[in-house]
């Protein structure tokens, strides 16, 4: 018991138009470590995580997300996930171990916003990974934007009220705040947490299905997302919104645009989750101050933008 | 699934020998609001905790810990862990529901280190907690060192390794870092934990029963820890050591003193635990910097001044 | 020598159109404290300040700024200003000791911009102030964002070059930076400097005179501007635009407006001064850079909204 | 008038008994630039420094500081002081231009305490300085701690009154803060400051002439701070004190050594002083907390560590 089940978003595969200019951004902007390369494929992994890459980048025409994958347990939780889900009528794809370098196998399913999710239990230690005996609190300086790890992704799709009713039944995941729709009975916005953590995924309803609205890397506090501001300014690289905060989660939050044009998040902060927490619940009125609480309201990319 | 069984250290009652001294330092200087009082005993929360109350003051002739109570998910969850731990061969109370005002059953059970350690599933939401619809991010100005949460304790006594094996088998705990005793195959210091956190309780090996070494509050981050230092000083409060940051947790700290002698933390970062992440060990030749990273040794009071 | 001649930005009167809501706004707010009272005057000053008051609240039909004074070091500079302000060809106006409790007389006069400048050697300490035997770090908990200190102005005119020319030769003051114009030979922004400060006060090219920008407070960094960003939402104040940072001065901000529509800063940091440092130039491509270095543009209000 | 005289300190030049290890030290841990070498001397500045170099490491057989030299604001104001100087008795030695690389001519003169201090008004401009032309906030990532400047110097020594009367008399610095000794009518530390920054240069009494206590580097703030540790922490530089904070002056500080023994130090913040502000008087008994506000006494080596 305790931290069971689902552990964390581990793993997600961005499409990039310019493999090259993507590399620089995500490792020497943001700070990532380039752990591998393979053909159009980059593997890549933050500093403070453990396993073997936890971001692919695959050259591609057109930029968005080919899947989003949270590491489980163990292969028994694997197991359960894979017989819930088909229990739920949605059909599960197995993908053999070696498909991502490191990674044993895992299994694919689409929602209903269209998105490819993936579950697995196996994965590789990266062979640069914090250090476990007498650790120091970084083992190097960190670079760039000093990104720690892959947070979270907030995705676009129609269907938002069966895919929370999905995530919550079949996959366990708590709803820790919700946009409710005029109706008061649907939601328009979810964020969903299998942690401590605020959230792990969000969703944001949307006509088209299968759209990817930003991945978010973590930073330390404020500060950190400050500095990040700067290398942004310094690299010109496109500012969406922020510095600022989510009144949603708390988090303190810039967007901004890799060189494909897929939206990024740096984020640090939001609250301690705890499944007993009731769900914060904002409605349609407050949607502004809840997105982006210092503007109070959204800018109009939020709600169009998205790869 | 995800978060579940037990959930987070949620209750802690401290003995102090002067009530209205005690009041002034947790509320006024610490920053937890005053829920009510009973007599000699006075109920306190940080203002993000949702339960009806956290911390416990109660008037005594000398200062220490009462019992150490972590919130389980459910009732069943709090019979499972019942039958556990009678099938270990601990001796179960219970506590009746009321006990506590706000509070349903609870059970109780002496560990290894002779501390009362206590479960609970029910607790009534307190008037004033994080506001649900539309929430603000903090609903009003924080008070004195700005203290969000009861987040955890550290305690002194015999057998840890007996108590690791007790948390880790029959409560579900997992353990974050441990410092390795001279012949390396036990420990003198384990910091386990049920959640994201790096640690919700921890224990150092101690040659007399049941002592405590510190309860700590969460604070934001680094710049809260200065502001609290400064607190500290403008009034005058005993600090032990800080600001400083633990190697172990990462946590950003200053030790610090109640007027009774308690001792208390401010606590902030420390890093992302997932139950997949290896244990970090630490040996005891660096068992300074694994307590005091900066300071990289241990002052006198860290091994010897507890209640 | 050393730190001589005009010292800082010690008084400022603005306009507003509510007393009542203009006082909650100042002192609960932004943290300044009230001084006194006489009449339609409201008299307000910084925790960190030494001085009587620096800030003078007036009731009026519109809001806007009535004049911007600067403290001297000693009554001799006060005369050699007023010859140098005379034989520049410029009116000097004399006001009385008095005219604001606890200030002694002050000279008056208007620069080419339109605004009403105003010098003054004597003021009288303020009965609360900075402690000096073994001073507390903050004498007591600062109050809304902390503004520690009346920082700067920017006020908006026409005849920006005559008065870069005014300050620099009549005031003894530097430019630290500057917005070229179009042609490169004049400048439509200047940022002056009597200290270390990379700005005291700035003027900004405007064909209507005598118009007020804001009023800046000084915050003591990035993490306060977080809190003040906050507080703002928390209380619904206006935001301009923040958090950001200005590419001139590097200063952290926030611009939002009080309730008569006056626009206010909060400010940290900004680059250390020396008058030996080169001017920075910014060419008007780079304006949006130079005023907001996140956003990289201008908005609209920046250039429109004054009173 | 405004800033003008005596301007910063702008070079010292320290003795270090291994050269390479202490490069290492300034320039990879601390974050200065080496500007050049020639034999036993290497050349260092601050990144946000426009001078040539204001840190010289010189070898030699023992650890400490061969002088410490102001900028001035012109060739007249040297005159001025030399003038001043030698009017006061004491005598004044000339240092040809390029005894330093790309410094004018400067002076010397020997201070009660027996510490060379030295003026100069020319110096070339740095190769590497910021920018002045549409300047980036930081014109690349900065290195290791984030040093931007050389702020400030301590110097232990006899004679402080004297040294005290030397500074305000004929330097025309003004003693913000001071710490009164047994008897009241003398000092037995002084802060002294020629500009809005809470000290430029400071003295403690010691019966030993020409000694030095420690080198100041400016960082941003308390955040900084805190990552400084970490990189000390993590290359075992040795720590005397801190993180914690002065009462004296407010700066928030880490003391630490270089490898040959001279004391650095890490300073943020600080009230900006003006030199119509009182002096901060701390009487004896608060001298700890003075010193070091968080700890509230003086550590043995304060007082004893000096080379």
């Amino acid at each position: 018991m305790a931290l069971t089940g689902i552990l964390r978003p581990g793993l997600i595969q961005l499409r990039v138009t310019d493999l090259e200019k993507s590399v620089e951004h995500y490792v020497e902007r943001i700070g990532l470590d380039e752990v591998g390369r393979d053909g159009d494929l980059v593997y890549l992994k933050g500093w403070d995580e453990f396993d073997h890459h936890s971001v692919v980048l695959r050259k591609a025409e057109t930029a968005g997300m080919d899947f989003f994958a949270f590491k489980v347990d163990s292969d028994e939780t694997l197991e359960h996930y894979r017989k819930r889900i088909e229990d739920a009528g949605v059909e599960v794809i197995d993908v053999a171990a070696g498909d991502q370098p490191g990674f044993g196998p895992r299994i694919a399913f689409k929602i209903p916003t269209g998105h490819r999710i993936e579950l697995y239990a196996q994965v590789e230690r990266a062979a640069y990974h914090p250090p476990v005996t007498n650790p120091e609190i970084v083992p190097r300086e960190p670079r760039g934007m000093h990104a720690s790890r892959f947070d979270h992704g907030l995705l676009y799709g129609p269907n938002v009220n069966e895919t929370k009713d999905f995530f919550e039944n079949v996959l366990d995941f708590s709803t820790a705040e919700q946009v409710d729709g005029e109706d008061n009975s649907t939601q328009i916005a979810i964020w969903l947490t299998c942690s401590n953590k605020a959230h792990d995924i969000a969703f944001v309803d949307y006509p088209e299905e299968n759209k990817f609205h930003h991945i978010a890397f973590m930073l330390e506090n404020w500060n950190e997302i400050g500095q990040a501001a700067d290398i942004m300014s310094r690299h010109n690289i496109s500012i969406d919104v922020g510095p600022t905060r989510h009144g949603i989660t708390r988090g303190q939050t810039i967007y901004f645009f890799d060189p494909s044009g897929n939206r990024n998040e740096v984020f640090a902060g939001g609250y301690q989750y705890y499944p007993d927490n009731p769900t914060r619940n904002w409605t349609p009125d407050q949607l502004g101050k809840g997105i982006f609480y210092y503007e109070r309201k959204l800018n109009d990319a939020f709600l169009s933008v998205v790869t």
